[in-house]
C-alpha cells in the first residue's frame, strides 16, 4: 500500500461513493459517505455488528477479529467487518440491512404535559423612539430606559443586561424593524429581539442513548406544537455509553465528534419542527435537555473520561444553564440550555424527569399513596427508584440504583436481534400446534426485537423449551440441533422471512436475556431489601405499585415479563406502562420554574445506591439469572 | 481576462510571492501575503497611501481615480493605486517604504498606575480527596464543597457555580494535577483551574485607531510585569474610524474581518508577553481594554454602522463585561474582558481611562484643584474635556465634546507626510540662515510626521513665510514656485534624504493642518464658551489647567502648538504633558473594583456636547482656521 493513496468506495445497496485515503477504514468511509452503520462495540472488531460484504476490488487481509466472529464459509462470501478492513483498490461493498441505522418506531407521545406555565421568561412589545441630535443615548439605553417605563414587571433601577448575542446585532436589528420590537427577558437579562408579537417556543428533548424525542412548545399556552424522533447519531460510533465514552477518550478530539454529531441532528430536527410551524429558530427562546448522565455531559461539552472509569463520577450533578450559543443549539443565541440535575454516573436528569412527571413522590408526601411503589426505565442502563415511607421517621424516602441491563432490549447480541423497526418480531406465541409471530408493520420478518424476544423466552418456559438454567431441552420436539452442539429454536423459516434467512432463537440469545433480566430483578431487590419492604408489600397496595416508563417498557408485554422473572410477579392491576414520561417532565421542567425547582428537591432526595458496591447484589443477581 | 485565471504576484523589495484569482486586487494580495499596506481611504481609490510600482507583468487599465492622482509621468513610471490595479499575468510590484505600515515609535509607558490592588477575583490552593465507591460526589460538588470549608471568603451557602470552559475540562484537569489545585473564583462563580500557587495576571489594552499598547500586571501587587505595542492591524483596512466603518460596512463579513485581525494581534502580543515572563495564558484571570466608541465596539463584536451614520449613536455605552471566549480573546476562557463606559460615538472608554487617572475630576471635587481644566487626547479624533465648578450649583461639572481633527497629525493627506517611524522629521527650525531638522533616529529624512509638520508651520509662521490665511508669500526668499502656481517650501532636498526625492511643505500641507487644529481650538472653545468661561481663567490659575495626553500629545512642541493657535496661549508651566494615561487608567481599573466604580461615576457625570450640532461651532471653526 502506498502512502497517499486514494481509493474510491462504492456503497451498495445505497449508492453512495467516497473518494478516501488508505488509512480509512471501511466503517469511516462509510460514516464520511453519510451512511451510518451500526457499530455496536464503538469499532473495537468484537461484535458483527458493522458487517458489510465486498462486492469487487481488494481489501486488507482479514484480521484475527474477523476469523473469531466469521464462519470459513462467510469469509470466503467476502463478509468483513467494516471496522477491520481497509481498501487497497477501489471497492465496491454491500450493506446488509442490518447493518444500517435505519428509520424506526420511536415513542415520542406520552401522557399530556398537565403543568401552569410559569416561565421566568417574559416578553413586551416595544416602539421605540430613534435617536436625533437632540437625544443621542445608545441603543442598549434607549431600549433599557423604555423596558423600565413599559413592562409591567419591574426587576429593578438598575439598567437591563443584555445577552452578548443581543449586542453583537442589536444595532442593526432595531433599524432593521424600524425600532417596533418584542423584547424577550428573563429577570433584568434581554435575551433576544423579535419582529413584534412573534410567538415565544421553547424546545425540550429527552437524549435517549439510542433515541432522540424533541418538542417544541408554545411557551405562553404550554401547548406542544410539533414533536418528532430520530435515532441518536451517536450510534455509528458505540452502541451502548461504555462504547461511546471508549469512543470518545481514544480519537483525538472524539468527544467533540460525539457532541457535534448529537448537536447536528437535534439542530436538524428542530429546523424540521421549525419549518412545520412556520417558526423562526430565534423565536425558541429557551430549551431544556434530559438524559442519562453520559448523554447530558456530551450534550453539554462536559468531560466524559471518568464516567468510564471506576468509581464512575459525574463531572457535573448539580443543574445547570448553559448558553444555546456555547454548546452549538440552534436556537436564540442568547437563551439558556437548562439541564436538570444528575444523580449519579449511571442515574441522569433523564430519570429525575421521568419521577417528576410521574409524580411518585409527590402522591406520596401528600398522602395520595400510602404504599411503597417501584418506577424504573428500561434501557441499556435501567434506572429503578423506591419510593416509600420510612417507618423511623414517617418521611418520605427514595433509593435509586442503575442497573446494568446491556443493549439485548435494543437487539444487540442477539442472534436475530434488531430494533423495533418494520419487519421486527414483537410479539411470539408458541403452543404445540407451532409458533405464532407478530412484525411490527406486519411485514414478512427480518428480525427480532427486544418485546420479541422477551415474549419468545417466556413462551419457551411455558411451553417446557427451556430448563430453569435457561438451557433449550434438545429432547423438546421443538428444538432442533443448533450450532456447537446446543439446541435452538427455529421461529421463521428461511422461506416465511423478507430476507431469505431463517431466524432462530439460540442458547446465547436466552443467556443475554437472562444476564438482562436478572440485572433489573437484582436492582429491583437491593432497593426493597434496602428498604425493608418485600415484593408481597407492592402487591398488596391499592393501587399502581410498579410503574414501568419509556419506550420499551411500554411496548413489553407485561406477563412475559413476569413469567421470566425480570419483574416481580404482582397483579397486573398493580402496573402501569406510562410511556415517555422523561419527554413529559422535560416539558414541564421548560414551561414552569416551579416545576425546575420541584426536580432540584427530587435529585437532593435520592438516595443513591451503587450496585457494584453493595454487599448483597451478587447473591441476588445470581439467584435471579435463573428461572422459576 | 479568462474567468477562474490564476496569477502570481511578487511583492518587492519584500520578497513575498502568492498566487491569486484574477479577481484580487493588489491591495488584497498584498494582504493574503501578509504584507500589509497603508490603505487611508480604505480602498475607495481617493488616496495615494496605497501606491505602489509595476516593476513587470500586466495590470488592469488606469482608473479615473489613478488619473486624478497620479501625474502621466508617475503613471508612465508604473505607479498604481494597489486598491484600483488587478493582475492580468503574473506580476512583479514594488512596494515604497511609505506604503507599508512600518514598525514606528509607540508610547506605551506613562506614569506609575498608583492604585492599591482590590481585584474581585480571589484565589485559593485546594487539596481534594479522590472519589471513592463511599464518596460519589461529582466533581463539581467535591470543588464546591471544599471551597466552602476553606475559603476565607464565604459567598454564600449555595453551591459555587462554574464558567462553563472549567466545567468543559474540570474532570480531567483535576485528575491531571492530582486533585491538588489553585482556584480562581470571582464571588461565587469559579473562572479558571490552574496548577497550585500559580500567579494570578490581569491583561490591560489601550486599543487606539493606530496603535495598540498591551500590559500584563499582577493581580495581586499591582506590578506591571511586561508590556509592548504594536500598530493596530486593521490600519490596512482604512486609517481612521470613518473608513474602517465603510470598510465594515461594505464587504461581507467585514466587521468580523476587522474584529478577528485585532483579537489576533492582541492574542499574538499577549502570547509574547507571557513568554517574556514564563507564564501561562491561563493565568491571566481578568482583563481591561479601552479605544474609542468604534474600536470598543470592534472589539467587542458589536455592530458599527450606526456609528457611521448620523446621529452617530453607540451600540452599547454603559460598562459591560463580556466572557473572554466570547470575544475570541485568548486568556482564561472564563475570565471577564471589562468594556468600561463609553460617552458618545465619538467619545469612548479611552477617555474615561484618561480622565480616571489624570485625577483631574477627583482635585476638583476634592478641592484640590479651584480652577477649570482642561483635559484632552490628539488623535484622528481629539477628545476634550473642561472640568470645572458650577457658579450656580457649586458643583464639579465636565464637558466632554469630540473633535473632528483628522488623520493629518499622522501624517496623512500631508505631501511628505508619515507616522513617527524612523527618518520622521519630528523637529523644525527655521531662521534666516536655514531650516534645522530633526529625525526620530537621527536618520536621514524620508518624511515629516505630526509634530513635525506642527513645528514647520509656526516657525514658517515665526518667518514671515505665511500669512495669516496659510498662504505661502511666494515673494519670500525662502518660498519657491510649487506645483499649481502656488509657494512651497523646500524643508530638505534631494541630496540630503534616507530616498533622494525632495521633502517639501506645500499650501495643501499648511491648509490640512489650518483644519485640523482649528477643529481642536473650535471644540476648546465651545466647551469654554458653555461653562461660562474664559481662557484667561485657565491662564491665571495656580496650577496645572492644561493636561495634553497621548503618544501624540507628548511628542508635540507646546511652543508651536499654541503659536498656531491648536491651543489657546497659556503660560507654558500650565500645560502638563502625561502620555498614556488611558493605559493607565485601564491598568487602574484592571486592579481596582473601586476604579471601576469610580470609572462609571465619571461616565454618568460627563456631559456630551455635540459639536455638529452645536450653534456655535461653525464659527469658532472659522475663527480658528486662521493665524494670528
Amino acid at each position: 500500500m502506498q502512502i497517499g493513496s486514494q481509493f474510491l468506495v462504492n456503497i451498495q445497496p445505497v449508492g453512495k461513493r467516497i473518494e478516501v485515503p488508505a488509512e480509512v477504514s471501511l466503517l469511516e468511509s462509510a460514516r464520511l459517505a453519510g451512511v451510518e452503520l451500526v457499530s455496536l462495540c464503538g469499532g473495537l472488531g468484537i461484535c458483527d455488528s458493522c458487517k458489510v460484504r465486498l462486492i469487487k476490488g481488494k481489501l486488507t487481509k482479514h484480521t484475527l477479529e474477523e476469523h473469531a466472529i466469521f464462519s470459513p464459509a462467510e469469509l470466503a462470501a467476502g463478509y468483513r467487518l467494516a471496522c477491520q478492513a481497509y481498501p487497497l483498490s477501489d471497492v465496491t461493498i454491500d450493506v446488509p440491512v442490518e447493518s444500517l441505522t435505519a428509520p424506526q418506531r420511536l415513542q415520542i407521545e406520552g401522557q399530556g404535559v398537565v403543568v401552569t406555565p410559569d416561565s421566568l421568561l417574559k416578553s413586551i412589545d416595544l416602539e421605540l423612539q430613534p435617536p436625533t441630535l437632540q437625544d443621542l443615548r445608545a441603543d442598549t439605553t434607549r431600549l433599557s430606559d423604555a423596558m423600565r417605563l413599559n413592562s409591567e414587571f419591574i426587576y429593578s433601577d438598575q439598567p437591563y443586561s443584555f445577552a452578548h448575542s443581543v449586542l453583537e446585532n442589536i444595532s442593526d436589528r432595531l433599524r432593521l424593524e424600524d425600532w417596533s420590537v418584542r423584547v424577550v427577558y428573563r429577570g433584568g437579562e434581554i435575551i433576544v429581539l423579535l419582529p413584534i408579537a412573534s410567538q415565544m417556543l421553547g424546545l425540550a428533548a429527552d437524549i435517549g442513548t439510542t433515541k432522540l424525542a424533541i418538542y417544541l412548545v408554545d411557551l405562553e399556552t404550554g401547548q406542544t406544537l410539533a414533536s418528532t424522533g430520530e435515532m441518536n447519531p451517536q450510534i455509528s460510533y458505540g452502541e451502548d455509553v461504555l462504547s461511546r465514552i471508549s469512543y470518545a477518550n481514544q480519537h483525538v478530539r472524539g468527544r467533540y465528534t460525539l457532541h457535534d454529531r448529537l448537536m447536528s441532528t437535534l439542530n436538524k430536527l428542530t429546523a424540521d419542527l421549525c419549518a412545520q410551524i412556520g417558526a423562526n429558530y430565534e423565536q425558541i427562546v429557551d430549551a431544556v435537555l434530559v438524559g442519562n448522565t453520559a448523554m447530558h455531559h456530551l450534550a453539554a461539552n462536559l468531560p466524559v473520561r471518568q464516567l468510564g472509569e471506576a468509581p464512575y463520577v459525574p463531572a457535573v450533578s448539580e443543574e445547570m444553564n448553559v448558553p444555546a450559543g456555547q454548546i452549538g443549539l440552534m436556537i436564540a443565541p442568547g437563551a439558556n440550555t437548562h439541564f436538570p440535575p444528575n444523580i449519579a454516573g449511571f442515574v441522569g436528569a433523564d430519570h429525575v424527569a421521568m419521577l417528576l412527571a410521574s409524580e411518585t413522590i409527590y402522591r406520596a408526601e401528600s398522602g395520595q399513596v400510602n404504599y411503597p411503589v417501584i418506577a424504573l426505565d428500561i434501557g441499556t442502563n435501567t434506572e429503578i427508584s423506591l419510593i416509600f415511607t420510612d417507618r423511623k421517621s414517617g418521611r418520605v424516602r427514595v433509593l435509586s440504583c442503575s442497573a446494568a441491563s446491556g443493549p439485548a432490549f435494543e437487539g444487540a447480541h442477539i442472534h436475530d436481534g434488531m430494533r423495533a423497526a418494520p419487519g421486527a418480531i414483537e410479539r411470539v406465541q408458541i403452543d404445540t400446534g407451532g409458533i405464532r409471530l407478530h412484525t411490527i408493520g406486519n411485514r414478512p420478518p427480518v428480525g427480532i426485537c427486544g418485546s420479541g424476544i422477551l415474549d419468545a423466552v417466556a413462551q419457551m418456559l411455558d411451553n417446557g423449551i427451556l430448563n430453569h438454567r435457561g438451557a433449550l431441552r434438545t429432547g423438546h420436539p421443538q428444538v432442533r440441533q443448533g450450532s456447537r452442539g446446543r439446541g435452538e429454536l427455529l421461529l421463521a423459516p428461511a422461506t416465511s422471512t423478507g430476507h431469505g434467512n431463517e431466524i432462530v432463537v439460540t442458547r446465547e440469545d436466552v443467556h443475554e436475556i437472562q444476564l438482562a433480566k436478572a440485572a433489573i430483578r437484582a436492582g429491583i431487590e437491593v432497593l426493597l431489601a434496602e428498604a425493608g419492604i418485600s415484593a408481597v408489600d407492592l402487591a398488596t397496595a391499592n393501587g399502581v405499585s410498579f410503574i414501568v416508563a419509556g419506550a420499551f417498557g411500554t411496548y413489553i408485554h407485561l406477563p412475559s415479563a413476569i413469567r421470566i422473572g425480570m419483574f416481580p410477579t404482582l397483579p397486573l392491576e398493580r402496573f402501569a406502562q406510562i410511556g415517555n414520561a422523561a419527554g413529559i417532565g422535560a416539558r414541564q421542567m421548560l414551561l414552569s420554574e416551579k416545576r425546575r425547582q420541584y426536580a432540584g428537591q427530587i435529585a437532593n432526595q435520592i438516595e443513591y445506591i451503587e450496585l457494584a458496591n453493595h454487599a448483597g447484589f451478587n447473591r441476588l443477581f445470581m439467584q435471579a439469572l435463573f428461572f422459576q
